[in-house]
């Protein structure tokens, strides 16, 4: 599978500095590539305890995105899935380390263990006072005797970073390190396994199964069931947890192994809310990509026995976006939909001369229903007349209902009557005109002047300008004419309609999707009807 | 392909729920569930300008991920890739708008166009003072007179939520707003098209190509060319930018379109650095998924045409999580290697005793080979007689090089030696071993007592308890026993060996991974070796 990387051997070093070229400064590297890919806070002064972590890459962001204030003081990354060497290791401690010490979080991994296990022996043969803390949090396996380490790392970070940076000894930071060890427990659920740079994604997990208690490395889960939505792999992933909890309560780290979306990742975070442990939770970490295995479909579910004084500790404030923060987890409140979606009823009111111009504006477009169509077959759907005309005859249907007598109230209401009935990009422009004149009206403007206000409203939300085949090349016109009467107006709008013929462009509309050479020579129906409409008025005005 | 969702009708509402239930109560939602889907700040008291954008969902962690402090005051959104409806939209301004009025930020998609301008038209009847900005930040079809609205709209809510923080009026969030809009230009590159829930993912993008320039709903790209790594696929983005640049600053945001890793994020932001446009670049907002289109395998590129009071407000803090912030954009620094990585070299000093007991241990794991190589091959790949033999070997061609006149000195000389030549987890394990019993010696420890330190460090490195089938089952018991003099410990050493044979379970080591069936009857290799070693300095103690 393609993949956005360079040549294989440079991906952890490229992307390493990728991330520290975009931190603005607060990360730095020992400079030792490509055996020695360190990343270290760039403010760092050895004054305080320093908590180093790492392991494989292909966790993003774990671990380098977890180095900052209030959590890791250095990551020591590996290639892809690989530990890093004894003496990356011991490069990190030695760079970190002051008198205070450090803690070295390691995930159970053998090679972790090991290549972290002698670089502290060895840093401790230098002087330095190092602490190695193991993570075997993944409950998958049960008859392991010490099971791996996957997303609860997270925890010990977050807990021993606090207590460093509150200037804890080395026993302080480490003993919160083992409390958090102490305190969790996760499980993996996934669809896919994950794409190893340069490997064939191995297709393991037949369609309709999932894989539960899965590693971060793809390597094969627990059990393998069958898949049924989001709220049943939740509810399977709680089922392998519950039995482990205790009385008190918990907070839930949800994490998205790679490539689960964002959409998939909250509707999980609505599962486990609703699920059955979900009132023993009362806090959440994420959903996010905290510790994920490539591009991995899938999550894991890492739950902490809280207590007040590992709580401080997990809210304490830190900078980095890699963790998203301990927060209240609540079913999420509502407040009322506001008063005024229903539109306001106009007062009907009589009027004979408006009442007449209105009639005989619906009876046009009703008569220009065929020809209308026939225009828009050319370049759209064929529809355009008996869009309008159902709008028409609706208005007819309701004349008696309308504020006849208010022009202002009038344009409103027909705008509202044409957004429910015409339907459609036309219904909603024809509103917003008749909408944005009512306003116009109100405001004191005068019946070209509203008009034109209309216009400029229809055309800020449509975007169509003149010369883009649109009804804005027959109603500018009309509207500009108007002041001068009825008769120049319609004129004016028959000549804008006709020259729609012969634009080839169109920049707005659905014809927007139609050659060129079909265009020409076909009068746009939008303006078209605008000119019947205006032509229809100068008969016997 | 299967997705962590429920019935397909309650995707963006679950996952809405999702979003706030972890949101700490920082957000709540429109009791307006299924048609009216808004998402706003908790803390809104309407006492100025509202910031309110949204469009179809499946661009997660916009819009409602953008909803807080600094950002957005309301997000509308609408189902999967739809736009909202007219009356979702005039919830969401009715609920959010006060005296101060409101600003609507819409992407330029024709139905988000019209539902916005007419919620808008509604809301003005109403009495709310409402302003429209679009969005139209998609370089990708130059000819298209309207382009799109893509990931740059994170700049507009950024900068109009930060004028707007600020106790701007509407007028100057509206102008915050629309300068965004004029400094911004898009385009985005992706391997494959996305899959939208319940539906088949389109098999468009041939192996081997990249899509340029397409959109966030999947729509075809501008151009279909040639994928030839990350570093390519940027400069190609990069191209397409570049002749729209002016001379001046920029800032770029960096946005994953779905299910791009973190690491391949990481490797395009060092491949934007390097890039011809990278000295232009001064600041960067990510990489992180901003504008995503659902699981698309993609990013897209916006650079911002940077002044000194736009860089105020888009620097201005947001407690948000989905906006990575505007930091500076540098090459990577690097800080030196730290001195020690190089082992110390001990002193060679003489000693006949001790040579003479290191020779019979050298000799007594030499003459073993073959026999333990035939135990390991019961339960491993057969080589643990040779790693011993080598190593073995290797100590004696540097026997005149040890400090054998200084146990201390000695147990760590010989620990490095045996983490050089013997490789795997063994050399590591009895590197510490051996590393942990000098520190031991150093700091006064007696012989036994320094090595039951070493053996102390073996079993929390490597994990492995008594019962476990390994070097321990022999090696405790020795020790345990070395007080009473070396016959005893030879004894002891023989008797633990043994007992290894009558063991099934292994809970560490290789071994681990071996069915109970194919161990039980062989002594652990490892094991046998300590008896060996012990038994051969019985002989002419």
């Amino acid at each position: 599978m393609a993949q956005f990387i360079n040549a294989r051997q440079d991906i952890v070093q490229e992307a390493l500095d990728g991330l520290i070229a975009a931190s603005g400064g607060q990360l730095v590297r020992l400079d030792g590539y490509p055996f020695i890919k360190v990343v270290m806070r760039a403010d760092w002064d050895r004054s305080r305890v320093a908590v180093i972590s790492g392991g494989g890459s292909g966790h993003e962001p774990a671990h380098a995105g977890f180095v900052g204030p209030g959590m890791l003081t250095a990551a020591v990354c590996g290639e892809i899935f690989a530990s890093p060497s004894v003496e990356a290791v011991l490069a990190a401690i030695l760079a970190a380390t002051g008198e205070a010490g450090c803690v070295l979080i390691v995930k159970n991994y053998t090679g972790d263990r090991l290549n972290f296990g002698l670089a502290a022996e060895r840093a401790r043969a230098l002087g330095k006072k190092v602490n190695m803390v193991i993570v075997q949090d993944d409950i998958a396996l049960p008859d392991l005797a010490r099971p791996r380490g996957v997303a609860g790392t997270l925890f010990v970070h977050k807990l021993a970073g606090a207590a460093a940076e509150q200037g804890g000894d080395l026993d302080t930071v480490t003993a919160a390190a083992r409390r958090a060890v102490a305190s969790i427990m996760s499980i993996g659920l996934s669809l896919d396994t994950c794409t190893v740079p340069g490997s064939h994604k191995e297709d393991r997990i037949p369609s309709g199964q999932i894989e539960l208690g899965l590693g971060i490395h793809g390597e094969a889960g627990a059990a393998r069931i069958a898949f049924a939505g989001a709220r049943q792999a939740m509810a399977d992933a709680v089922a392998r947890l519950q039995p482990r909890m205790r009385s008190g309560r918990y907070a839930a780290l949800l994490n998205n192994l790679g490539a689960t979306t964002e959409l998939e990742m909250a509707i999980l975070a609505n599962d486990l809310r609703q699920s059955v442990i979900g009132p023993d939770i009362s806090h959440i970490v994420g959903p996010a990509a905290m510790m994920t295995a490539l591009d991995m479909h899938g999550f894991s579910l890492t739950l902490y026995a809280l207590d007040d004084a590992d709580e401080t500790l997990l809210v304490a404030p830190t900078p980095l976006r890699a963790w998203p923060g301990l927060k209240p987890f609540a079913a999420p409140h509502t407040v009322s939909v506001p008063e005024g979606l229903s539109p306001i009823r106009s007062t009907p009111s009589a009027d004979i001369v408006t009442e007449a111009l209105l009639r005989r504006c619906c009876a046009a477009l009703i008569a220009a229903e065929a020809d209308l169509n026939a225009l828009d077959a050319k370049a759209g759907d064929g529809d355009t007349g008996t869009t309008l005309a159902v709008a028409a005859r609706a208005l007819l249907g309701k004349i008696d209902q309308l504020p006849l007598a208010d022009h202002a109230q009038l344009y409103r209401a027909v705008g509202q009557e044409l957004s429910q009935t015409m339907g459609g990009s036309s219904g909603v422009l024809l509103a917003i005109f008749f909408s944005a004149a009512g306003e116009a009206a109100t405001n004191g403007h005068g019946l070209t002047s509203a008009l034109v206000a209309g216009l400029a409203r229809l055309q800020e939300v449509g975007g169509a300008q003149p010369g883009d085949r649109t009804m804005v090349d027959a109603l500018l016109p009309a509207l500009e004419a108007l002041p001068r009467g009825i008769a120049d107006a319609a004129v004016a709008a028959r000549d804008g309609a006709n020259r729609t013929a012969t634009l080839s462009r169109a920049n707005a509309g659905r014809a927007t999707y139609i050659r060129a050479d079909q265009l020409e020579g076909h009068v746009d129906p939008g303006a078209e009807a605008v000119a019947r409409l205006f032509e229809s008025l100068t008969h016997r005005a």
